[in-house]
């Protein structure tokens, strides 16, 4: 793909992780790291991405193109603006990567196979968009193409909703006064996995998208209160009407749209 | 352990794939089925237990022993006393299974190295509760004492209320304008496939412990309606406050007790 790689990351022990890789050059200045690129991906979490373009802005080549891998994108086509009007930016989202973070737990085959959101303006230079779809296609990714706004409500049905379910899940369950982890299997520890994710990163991510991921929520809290109310009136066949709708809805999942 | 096995179950279907199994006698009726039994494991739903009490009461030797395997206990325990007096009933839980259902989805290792609750009484015969130690210790269970309301108050937190919120959210994404079945992930996955599970065992194991279920249906609401306040006031402390204890509680989940 590149003739040459280099990394920045704001995290001494990082940049040594990278170092340690061997496959970079490692720079402790973001707008020195940007020098000569012809493509920068920028990758540190979404509440900074303003700060790392103002970063970067000083190293940057005149037409050098600018890609980002942000779970939100509206919030970030806005801190884009920073960026000197000669650097195109094309934002991206790869639906990848887990709930550890950091580059001691990087995989050469991260993306491969798996869903990535673009969300060109359709203002761009179309030789930049083909530079941003080249790079995450060479690294095994599914593109699909929306713009920002689409974006952000898709990922917060299918990921920032389901993130904050499962904190609410994990933070009801621990005061209940029948926790016990001894008995704890697959199926609290399925239903909460992705609670174990970094807190600073899924704030900025809540807070960019807080309108859709706000009213997903305000959808669990009547969806649990529906349940609720038949467990509770011994309504047995508005709680089977329910759980059906659920299960029938999770095995579509499975199947292809 | 045994030196015969006879089962019964009431879908022709299942009775067809245990005969196919070619291990054990099958029965069409559940009285015949019993006949002669020292130890008797019923697996029936939950809100059906009474009625196979009852089914199997006129086929039961004198002192033959009844176990069950259900996810509830104090209503069992109760619907046991349908058993005649001459026949021990010890409650039992084993945790295991999943969310596919049948004979089908057999599996010799099921129980091995799993959590299996035993909600004796302390005022049943001690050869009973010997007895039906054994058999569940025979099949790898990990054995664990306590009594029927203390059992479903623990399996309510770690496994009713689980189960509900992942329905709940499943249902709540389901109607988030966002919702594309392409861009799916591990994540939304991950937290909602126990929903998946079949409704009518749930609705039985729900209105069985219906009090404890709904107390943690209202936490996790009240939970939901905490995270959103945080978004919907772009109040990040409180936001990071409530993420960073789910993390911690859900990291703790794989740390032993």
């Amino acid at each position: 793909m590149a003739g040459s790689l280099a990394c920045w990351s704001r995290s001494a022990g990082s940049r040594q992780t990278l170092k340690d890789f061997g496959v970079a050059e490692v720079f402790e200045d973001p707008a020195e790291c940007v020098r000569g690129a012809d493509l920068v991906i920028i990758t540190t979490p979404v509440d900074t991405a303003e700060a790392t373009f103002l970063a970067i802005a000083p190293g940057l080549a005149p037409g050098a193109v600018v890609t980002d891998a942000g779970s939100v994108k509206a919030a970030i086509l806005v801190a884009a603006r920073r960026l000197p009007a000669a650097n195109p930016f094309v934002g991206a989202h790869p639906m990848a990567g887990g709930e550890k973070a950091g580059a001691a737990h990087a995989s050469a085959q991260l993306f491969e196979g798996r869903v990535c959101f673009l969300t060109p303006t359709g203002s761009e230079d179309p030789q930049a968009l083909a530079a941003v779809r080249r790079f995450w296609q060479e690294l095994g990714s599914v593109l699909h193409e929306t713009d920002a706004a689409k974006h952000d409500e898709i990922v917060a049905a299918i990921s920032h909703v389901p993130h904050a379910a499962a904190s609410a899940l994990m933070l009801a369950v621990m005061e209940q006064p029948g926790f016990r982890r001894f008995a704890v299997g697959a199926g609290l520890r399925d239903t909460t996995r992705i609670a174990a994710g970094e807190e600073n990163l899924w704030v900025g991510i809540m807070l960019a998208n807080a309108r859709h991921t706000a009213a997903g929520l305000r959808d669990l809290e009547r969806r649990a209160a529906e349940l609720r109310a038949a467990i509770e009136a011994n309504d047995a066949g508005s709680l089977r009407r329910l759980l059906a709708e659920a299960r029938i809805a999770r095995q579509n999942l499975d199947r292809p749209e």
